[in-house]
């Protein structure tokens, strides 16, 4: 199990070393698992003037996974565009053809208090979105800013989606619904988007070869509004890119804790990246005060996705139920009568809950 | 004040009969209000064979200000698409050179137990969105589905602002801005589409003739979080057309009651078109039991903003806030201990109050 680690920026490193601590117990125990590190993202600008440097592109290409913490920071905010942080990840997914990300919203009950939601809206909440994440308008062509034909200044960008791109999304949506609760809501815009009216389409066709799996279509405005009035109504979501990013994030906030909440983003063979839902938090950088759970079930992920463990990918997550039980909690799910304790802290926890 | 007024569909005729006789009581204390009728959406279409019919289209163009109640319903589902009732909204909207969208989300006190979220976290939340309404990827051309040179199907849309757009939206919204807390908030896609990079830097440069207004950005992504975790943050929020329908339906739930929220869409010079952010609601079609406040309140968002009447809009609304304290409520809005009552009672009441 090769896997290229990439701390990034902000307090990607404090929560990945947490995060190395685990695989090594793993590895104690023996996983057989190879680590090596690579720089993302301003890391990897400031290393080698590029945030994809080609040494981290070859060694992720290599790797059967890939485990990130964040990336981006105000000091790279004035960069040219492509130098930029995020221009990192976006390049790492499209090379490594990440099309399915998967971004689970569950609510542990031990932080129920930490939802701004009231306690019966929420409770019990796992959701599981799946996003779209090669395509749509985040890539697609043309796009630009320049002088149209009436010489003013206008900007355009490009949706796009292909049939086999909808097809290969549509079936790792159905897949995770057949593992769940066999129900999956399909979000577009289909009445005013051809893009999305094509995307309905096909879903619809895939279905075909899931016939225990209730499909539904819900507009991305009304799934906006459901997520808040009644986010237990779902399951399993399946929508494309843009729309993807803004839900996922809505369904995280729902939970109140982001910084528990894991992702991956998986190729067609399941060689995947995975990285918590949230991100670099430069204002804490390097204070130790990070909450490393989210990449802590990141590699949890990743060892039951891309490496088919599913008894040690249990293991970690039980070990983050266990500290969440035993009131350990970092600074940002901190609430009376708890423990607080420090990114390293929530590490020493999770290594003698393993 | 010539108004046409287009009933449309579903709880719509419903809706528009109490706005009416609110319109009743003010001509007959003295304001020179005209109204006249004709059909949008499924109800152009089953007297015309259109969603915009011309009578409705002449009818709406010679008025001063325009009165929705909802478009849509299923039984225009399988019509073509250029037929159905939600092309009749997109033709008006366009036609009518309706390009700005002000989207109130307000939690009335007496209805704050109907929010899913926590009392203390939406207690006293008056947003303003403002979101443009006839550009972006809802018009931009190209658009289709095509076979691509690969020989596959393939759908897409354009995304584009021309920089004169940008600016007229953003005056509108520094200008409400300077009428409130003079706080505005301007959510983009910046560090992904080109398109919201332009927006942005057209943004901070109409900022520079308000001085006194303070300019932020949010990413699309983090203010569909940021809605749910701290919606109060936000005052007058700006945004574009696509972003503004996903945004501006995620704040209105969060007031748990979109029955009680107007909206209203506006050009160059102050003539608007003015309904319910709520929908046509057919499951309850024809049974008087819609929420007929958001009509009536989108009446009084007319008298303001385009006929400048503004004692008659406080009127109206003042009375809407009477009703509420009486304890009245329709049943979307109905708690223990209030008096339920149909959508003709409710205007009944508002009468009364008036
Ligand atoms: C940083 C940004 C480019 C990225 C995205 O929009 O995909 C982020 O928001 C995410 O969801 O991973
Ligand atoms: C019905 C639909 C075309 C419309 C839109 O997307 O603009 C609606 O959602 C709205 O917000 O008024």
């Amino acid at each position: 199990m090769k896997i290229a680690v990439l701390p990034g920026d902000g307090i990607g490193p404090e929560i990945i070393a947490q995060a190395q601590r685990v695989l090594d117990v793993l590895r104690q125990d023996g996983l057989a698992i190879e680590t090596e590190e690579a720089p993302l993202g301003g890391a990897g600008y400031d290393a080698y003037g590029q945030p994809y440097p080609d040494v981290t592109q070859k060694l992720c290409r290599e790797a059967d996974a890939v485990l990130l913490g964040a990336v981006g920071g105000p000091q790279y905010d004035t960069l040219d565009r492509p130098l930029r942080p995020e221009r990192g990840l976006l390049a790492i997914r499209k090379d490594l053809n990440l099309f399915a990300n998967l971004r689970p919203a569950i609510l542990y009950p031990e932080l129920a208090n930490a939802s701004t939601l009231k306690p019966e809206v929420v409770s019990g909440l796992d959701i599981m979105i799946v996003r779209e994440l090669t395509g749509d308008i985040y890539f697609g062509q043309p796009r630009g800013i320049a002088v149209n034909e009436l010489g003013e200044r206008e900007a355009y960008n490009t949706m796009r989606y292909s049939e086999s791109e909808i097809r290969r999304i549509a079936h790792v949506a159905f897949g995770i619904a057949m593992k769940r609760n066999k129900k999956l809501c399909s979000v577009d815009k289909a009445n005013v988007l051809e893009t999305t009216e094509f995307w309905k389409e096909i879903m619809i066709d895939v279905a075909r070869a899931y016939p225990e799996v209730e499909l539904s279509h819900m507009y991305v405005d009304n799934a906006a509004m459901q997520l808040v009035r009644n986010p237990k109504q779902f399951d399993v979501m399946v929508t494309g890119n843009i729309f993807g990013d803004i839900l996922s994030d809505e369904a995280s906030m729902l939970t109140g804790s982001i910084g528990m909440l894991p992702s991956a983003s998986l190729d067609q063979n399941n060689k995947g990246l995975y990285e918590p839902s949230h991100g670099s938090a430069p204002d804490i950088a390097g204070k130790d005060l990070a909450n490393p759970l989210a990449t802590i079930l990141s590699a949890a992920m990743m060892l039951r996705y891309t490496f088919s463990q599913e008894a040690a990918a249990q293991r970690v997550e039980g070990a983050v139920k266990t500290v969440l039980a035993q009131g350990y909690r970092t600074a940002d799910i901190h609430e009376a009568g708890c423990q607080k304790v420090s990114c390293s802290g929530m590490g020493d926890a999770v290594v003698r809950a393993l």
